[in-house]
């Protein structure tokens, strides 16, 4: 299923709680649009950084349509599961702590039928335990214990990331098909013959070389695919040697 | 295992190629930071915003330490995996294209024991065709068809995050060590010369035949222990059609 197409997805608040800073709530919405997401709700935000953001270039639909609350009652009202995101750090936290990768596979499932807000707090300080109170349970993002907090665009960004990571675009595979043992073998020949007429070869060990010579083009698994271009190098290389030795 | 404890991560080096914007720069250095990798490369970047984003406030010891290179081959010549991110949008790939997931689960399994490369390209434009040559294979974020280009700093995050997120699966180990990036990079150089002088290579498309033997050499993967050896069959190779064009 394309990412875009899900009703799903639509499902998803994100809620940004008293950003304070435009670039990081215009990257915030470019997230949401990257992985498909359009709900964006800002709670109280720094007047001037909402205003600047919604006015800058290329301003997304996410961050036109976004809607602006008072308080963070008002924004989860309408949402039957509330996340917030925190750190971690230096607080006894008394809601239930999951990692993202556990997080968003809950959140994947939840969608399935409720509207889930997540919720983010300004680039300081995070959310506040008032905030917390609101919230279900919370979501850590499995940062390095000295250097956890991270930036808000880029929080969002992993959040909703992992939550849509497993879903839709299957993975065009390349199979390399490796060239067949007589390509491989027409190949062994033609360079050890231009190896030959280069004096690379030792006359007395000529079998050995070439062995070892067939051995070191196996190891390579040329893919099929390469294998008509390997050709007409080996073509040419061996043209070209031979009009040394004519001339 | 605690992130930042592991010296695995240490292997993986970020590559910006020729970014422009200091914030994004900043944003990536503290993405890397906030997951545990230290090792920041950056190719060609316009140098106003290299310096301005050294200098910031709160420049992490990331950004400190980077190390800024005048050409994407020297920046991975020490790496064995070179991975191209790209939005993959209105191109033609050239090489397998895998999607984050599965990508970041193949990066894991290499941390072990190689050293890889993971590279970023410019903000508006991404990686070139030039630059992708010198990937092993490509890296895309699997975000909307029609908002599929990400910020530089979020899309670093994103790929960042999913490579750590499930640590303590135990890497597969490869059998052969590929050849590091410097070394195939040699022969392509070595190669090509040969080619050239062979009347292999239209002059009017030299660069885009580069860049496709380059592709070609990497496709084949040269183990790292077979690399002294093929060495010595280009140069002997390149001995011999140079005496014919000086006779």
């Amino acid at each position: 299923m394309p990412l875009s197409a899900s009703s799903e997805l639509d499902r998803l608040c994100v809620v940004l709680v008293s950003p304070r800073n435009p670039l990081n709530i215009g990257a915030a919405a470019r997230a949401m649009k990257n992985f498909g997401f359009s709900r964006l709700r800002v709670v109280n935000p720094y007047p001037l950084a909402f205003r600047e953001a919604r006015s800058a270039v290329g301003a997304s639909e996410v961050l036109r349509t976004a809607h602006e609350f008072q308080s963070l009652a008002e924004a989860v009202a309408d949402c039957q599961l509330v996340i917030g995101t925190t750190a971690a750090r230096n607080r006894h936290l008394r809601q239930p702590l999951r990692a993202l990768p556990e997080a968003a596979r809950s959140i994947r499932g939840r969608l399935a039928s409720c509207r889930v807000a997540l919720l983010f707090g300004a680039e300081k300080r995070g959310l506040s335990n008032e905030d917390l109170s609101h919230c279900d349970w919370l979501l850590r993002i499995p940062t390095c214990a000295e250097h956890g907090s991270m930036n808000l665009g880029q929080a969002v960004a992993v959040c909703l990331y992992d939550v849509v990571r497993t879903r839709g675009v299957q993975p065009r595979r390349e199979r390399m098909e490796p060239a067949s043992a007589g390509d491989v073998e027409a190949m062994t020949l033609g360079l050890f013959e231009a190896l030959r007429l280069s004096g690379y070869v030792n006359p007395q060990s000529a079998a050995s070389a070439e062995a070892k010579l067939r051995r070191l083009l196996r190891r390579l698994r040329v893919p099929a695919a390469d294998a008509e271009t390997w050709f007409g190098i080996f073509r040419q290389i061996l043209w070209k040697v031979r009009q040394v030795n004519q001339s």
